[in-house]
């Protein structure tokens, strides 16, 4: 790897044109060049890509990436990522609520090939089945009653290279349906009892969790090249460390694992 | 207040001569005097003071205020945090574990009166009752089986101030038995059983931990003024946000809560 | 104290109709109330206030923390943090940059009496006044070139109680004038030698910044019970700790000090 | 990549057993491994090593690892993070004062070959080349006099492969002599005019450290295959974003570049 230089934790506020949802974004950008090229003109050319009309965090991702390479970058990254407001209704009384995920952008390359790549970090519940089977082994219980277990705090990420027309939200689906639960910001009672239930009934390990977000993932029309990067770590309720699980594999090697 | 000065995020490795456990703590000090005294005067004096012996984190906080007070200084305050290792054993295999604490000493006043404090920051889990209830009724059942409910990450924190010779390992047993249960970095499966329905069978909301925790430091003696602060942080399962409960009270307005 | 609970981290994007700049914020709100009401009332009441017309982030806090007295608290307090970019010319060349600071909105009290506080906090720059006068005396050197000396990154925080019509932009100039110079994302050489000249022509203690501030605060037409907060935290580049000064004090007693 | 779990923020007290030094740390330790292994026994592997004799962090990695492979993992991957306290003389009036560094170890492979890494994070400070060049100019004077420069914080890291024998304090010299100049905990004036006029006679960029620690590292006898992964990130006085620089080099192709 050559020498490369780079600019941390710029913010900027960003108009994104969506159809749906408020389209403002505050990312904080991260950037890596080789061979160095002085700063200001980096920051120059960022303030200028910010200031033009944007469709997606993703384009102005590229744009930027480009501007770097015409500047004399032979390779560049760059990293973006934001708080990204959205709504969801509660699942049993349907109610209107605020949440908020993090959307990543990453472009990387030189100018032969710029890979692009799509992420999302999305807090859920998963419940842990073994703890779960113990106990009904213990107490000899049936198979219809749902048992306690420790559940806990997920953050799960999911990054996708190449997304094509891939939103940000069908990434957030993705992920939501692939932990034991999807948690929301309000709840009345009867919601929480459906969250809490449907976690216990589904309760999954966090390399579940992982394995999960891929097989949905697969319903996507992707290059067979692009990596897929998914990984969860488990904020444990009964340890004081996390548990992670992660992997990286292309496309078209999905269906082996 | 008059205008104070301070330093912030010094590390110091200090060796602790202790009856039980290995008696090294590199704690972050963070210090605030008046009127302003010369930085390094004030350095040179904590790491004359952490070349003494010292017997416990608090009489090294403790010596740090009174060379600042004697350079000078009209009033002063010194907190310092360490990570602490300690062992215990699990509840039903009896494995030792090693588990850390993070331990808080805190002196502040003047020539006049000088106010210590001691605390501990501790991880445990809790159950939430109400959506426990919910379940009961909704599922019809009695009162003898346990049933789930949301189990969250609880980071309690306990303050005494003028602890006389209360140990940091008597604030750790209180908030432990505070919680719906205790938490353990090893558990073997009767182990897990064992913490999940004693959590399970201790439902508690983040504000039952602060009043259990109150309750049982009435068993100290303590002195009437001395201020007892309590702080319990919940990182809920089921939502993004955290929820919190504290209270500040003196020992001698105990009783009345 | 009375008890109290409170919410931690609830993250919301909020549309402010401003004059000036886009009017687009992302609030961190953290809040307390006693006694405990049930948290998804809460929540359900910040929604509500979220979607209304809201002008400045400091009177959403204030509906809000009405909103939670209406709800049965007697006690209420509510702090809101959020990045607000605008642009500002750079010194000398006169180039449009945007910057990022962080802006904050407290409200606590009662139903009786609600104390309204309004802050920034603002990244700037410090150079040390004693070791370049120092450097002065070794090299013999008389007054009129400017020396070098240690800079710094400064954290200045300002928060004003009862803030009238001030505008966060009043509150931002501020603390720009009371560093040893302001900073900027982009800098063109010959700004940036205005900028690094004006520091070294412009030495200041982290202490005497704190006493810039409150001499600056003094022009504002404010009430005289009113609290003034001040802090200013250091990077300090020839240690590893951070060096601190801070006063709270009201404004009727700024001129004593 | 196949799916790896792992645990991450494990916190161990471990002794070492050193000629120079007080002999504790306390380890975070996060760890990944293919294919899943029951997280528990992990842990209890790791309990067992830490009670071992240990001489080094890097040989306590290396055993964790070791013990991993002997449970089924057929790839695994250790990094271990601990603060170092250790003493240096002032430059001019030879004091002895505690600094702590960040220790890093990393141990990763299969059982057919596992690769040990050693490194170390230090603060130091360095000057601007370009922004003293510029003021030079300006004010037309002569090379003799040290000129003002904006200066900042900057965190290098510095990890390698294989170390064979090589001690963490080589690494932190390497480092400190790489920087414009090395920082103190306290500092008499004679002391810091020394490190302020050094680091303004030895201006550099962010990517002239890395470079400068690349040129000293040369001097190791290392395995030509070794990978040395140099990284400074600058905490800037005049900007709010930070500068960065990196490098990952194999040790037999450090002379090309």
């Amino acid at each position: 790897m050559n020498l490369r230089k780079g600019i941390l934790n710029i913010e900027r506020l960003v108009e994104v044109k969506r159809d749906k949802g408020i389209g403002v974004l505050i990312p904080k950008i991260n950037l890596l060049f080789s061979p160095p090229i002085k700063k200001e003109k980096v920051i120059k050319a960022i303030d200028g890509e910010v200031k033009k009309e944007t469709l997606a965090l993703e384009d102005l991702c590229k744009r930027i990436c480009m501007q770097i390479l015409n500047l004399g970058a032979k390779e560049v990254f760059v990293d973006m990522q934001a708080e990204y407001a959205t709504t969801k209704l509660t699942p049993k009384t349907k109610q209107e609520t605020q949440t908020t995920y993090k959307i990543i952008a990453r472009t990387f390359g030189n100018k032969e090939k710029l890979t692009n790549a799509l992420g999302v970090e999305v807090v859920g519940i998963s419940a842990c089945p073994c703890a779960q089977e113990e106990i009904r082994k213990k107490l000899n219980l049936g198979n219809k009653i749902p048992l306690p277990t420790h559940n806990q705090r997920k953050i799960t990420t999911l990054i996708i290279e190449n997304p094509r027309n891939i939103d940000v939200e069908e990434l957030i689906e993705i992920i939501e349906k692939s932990m034991s639960a999807c948690i929301y910001e309000v709840l009345k009672r009867s919601d929480e009892v459906e969250v809490i239930l449907k976690a216990h009934e589904n309760p999954f390990f966090v390399e579940d969790i992982v394995r999960n977000v891929l097989f949905n993932v697969k319903n996507f029309d992707l290059n067979k090249n692009s990596k897929i990067y998914v990984r969860s770590v488990s904020l444990e309720t009964i340890h004081q460390h996390n548990a992670v699980a992660e992997k990286v594999v292309r496309f078209g090697e999905l269906e082996v694992d």
